[in-house]
């Protein structure tokens, strides 16, 4: 492992424990295809596609050539007020020919937790215009991840990402439900009362939770709750948006119909900070009426032209190679190999949905220490919340890659059995 | 001016009043240096630099190889636990070796929303560790603009930004306070408490309010409250910050002595969604020790390798032509050139601040129908808040377009004396 500096960074990284994270941070310099290239050398296979998103791979050529056109014809300019660029209105197009929701409005930004904030925001805006004050509260799932500003941090269902500000909820009336059984949902919100609720905010497939797909009927149930009491639906389809589950997006998969879609990660796969939220008419309407208020929302980097630009030909990437039905392929594999581990006695369950696979593991194995061991032999997995190991590799993985990464699960779990205890966990 | 087909686009602009902006949106599809051309080939100077940020100016080759020689060798990897890139570290480190704090650190993100976010959130957080709970309130001034996530809506100090959600400011315990007067500010931190306020946030030149700079002894008035009342100091240089004012920071210009600076725009010139933070060690010190807790933060692009890799060579664009020195060149003229119009009758005051330039008119003329003229005759100028022209041009503006650039501003006054006027404002 690259050795750092006896001097420490300048940079303060992401959900660390810095103390014990400095002297042993995996430097990554070069990628190439499904794999990346540490400072010294290593080559290691990028088996959840770095933060879900890299889908269609690293350090493609065809997208560095579209990034330098793009940038000498025009890095960017603002879409605010009268003003706009080619790519944000192209973008916003094409976004609108794969979504899940008819004839919808495309508000463009800069990444995930930007999504969430201006769709709750939104929903907020909403119900204040159409005449009904009373919907202030937000409902989101246990186990919940919906980034981190401060509209994101207050719907956490995973507590550690809410707590430690002095106040359970930054913004509050908010109010988690249950995550595997929609009647315990169904009392949530009789209990919260339904005219009080603005909107439900859901993962289809829980990512950072624990990579954990809907219990049948569970989405379905979500869905029939806001139609029958008229609370806004909104997925955040940050990981599974754009293919992830071999649909352009799991509302498609699961038969849904959503008033806001919150995505980004793979509608750039990473290539550059693009994120966005899909409006239905319903919402968007009371905004384009010729006495309508102005939505007062916008960030510098709205419809980036270059960042639009790499979006644009990412999503032509995954048509020309077929890559949403190539995800339909990796699945039935990812199926396959899961189920072979789950007789397994050190695993307490195996999951997936499209290709997100987790893999959780007994209390006597860390996945956190198991993942340590498997990028030591050349596999990045991730440790999640639930003692969990994720595995979600880009769309270009093959069959062989694919056997192979989930077969590092075991190998790693047999090598740490003989191996010493840690200074760390001792 | 570029008609748009009869289909209404499915952008949702920003900041946009949509049924007036649809049908007359300026779609600039180039850019080169100082100027930004529309689809129908118009010409326009670009008097603003973006929204203040394309401080470089546009369509950079430089940047086009950059961009390129990164993504092929790595678009990016994330900076989550112990994986980092070589080009956030580098950013980093560039980033605190001009930063107004001795010793920082450096949180990257995408960029000014999520800054304020980060570093509110950050304040917070930072007394709840060390045990003082009672310090949540964050105070900003009035005409304050703070981005637009959750945390930044609820400090705004534009009204019109905060309103609207069904409550005073969507994260509760935020207070506004006068923007001219330190006595008034004083008299605020004693109504609230001192011990009872986490953070004062503060622009130093206020931007979207409408261009204004401090009044004598005010930034170091709240300097001196902050440091009599342990109180968290938060300057958003996300337009000032990296050159804006002719120095690195305007916390330097001022001798100011932050605990956290927030920025962005400026940092990339617009090239790369990036922003960040950068934090006092009196801040991330409780983080770093080893039983410390993780700070929870993070999102996918923080530290995105050619956002980084973009930011690094605009910074190294910025020393190798002297624009720094070039900045306060051109205050000075723009000092000379807005003097010039102050006899105007109808202007009723001029101000300035670096590069940074705000004409604010007398009722009886519209700041938004002279802009519009102005964007006719080829000059790109922006009304804001308070009927005021912002003039912030690029830094590699010439002393000649400078000129022109505020000449352009009675010129599209007098053509507006005798025009009809426009349908919209019958």
């Amino acid at each position: 492992m690259h050795d750092l500096p006896d001097s420490i960074p300048a940079l303060w990284s992401a959900q660390a424990h810095m103390p014990s994270v400095l002297g042993r941070q995996l430097v990554i310099d070069r990628g190439e295809g499904n794999y990346v290239f540490t400072a010294d050398g290593r080559r290691l296979f990028d088996g959840t596609a770095g933060l879900w998103h890299a889908n269609i791979g690293h350090g493609r050529p065809e997208m560095a050539e579209v990034a330098a056109a793009q940038i000498r014809r025009l890095e960017t300019y603002h879409v605010f007020g009268r003003y706009v660029n080619d790519r944000a209105l192209e973008l916003a197009e094409k976004v609108a020919s794969v979504a899940p929701i008819d004839d919808a409005r495309i508000i463009l930004n800069s990444g995930g937790s930007d999504s969430i904030d201006v769709a709750l925001k939104l929903a907020r805006r909403y119900w204040q215009l159409r005449g009904r004050p009373e919907r202030t509260a937000i409902l989101s799932r246990d186990l919940a991840y919906h980034g981190l500003h401060a509209y994101g941090t207050s719907v956490a269902g995973l507590d550690f990402n809410r707590e430690g500000y002095g106040t359970d909820s930054l913004v509050p009336d908010t109010v988690r439900f249950d995550t595997y059984d929609i009647e315990r949902v169904r009392e949530t919100v009789e209990r919260v009362g339904p005219h009080r609720i603005a909107a439900i905010i859901a993962e289809p497939i829980q990512g950072t939770g624990g990579v954990i797909p809907p219990t049948p009927g569970y989405l379905e149930g979500l869905q029939a709750i806001a139609d029958e009491h008229d609370i806004l639906l909104i997925l955040d389809e940050v990981i599974t948006g754009f293919g992830r589950t071999g649909e352009w997006f799991a509302a498609q998969r699961y038969g849904l119909r959503p008033h806001i879609v919150a995505m980004a990660k793979g509608i750039s796969s990473g290539y550059s900070a693009v994120g966005g939220i899909i409006v239905a008419p319903e919402l968007w309407r009371p905004f384009y009426e010729a006495d309508a208020p102005i939505y007062r929302h916008g960030t510098t980097y709205s419809g980036h032209a270059t960042a639009a630009a790499l979006a644009l030909e990412n999503l032509a990437i995954i048509e020309r190679e077929g890559l949403l039905g190539r995800v339909r392929e990796l699945e039935a594999v990812l199926e396959t190999e899961l189920a072979g581990l789950a007789g397994d006695d050190r695993v307490a369950q195996v999951r997936h949905a499209g290709l997100l696979g987790g893999i959780e593991l007994r209390p006597e194995v860390s996945a956190e220490q198991v993942t340590d061991r498997m990028v030591e032999q050349g596999w990045i997995a991730r440790p999640l919340r639930g003692n969990v190991i994720q595995l979600s590799p880009p769309f270009t993985t093959t069959d062989a890659e694919l056997r192979e990464l989930v077969a590092a699960v075991p190998t790693a779990m047999d090598a740490l059995r003989g191996a010493p205890v840690p200074a760390a966990a001792r």
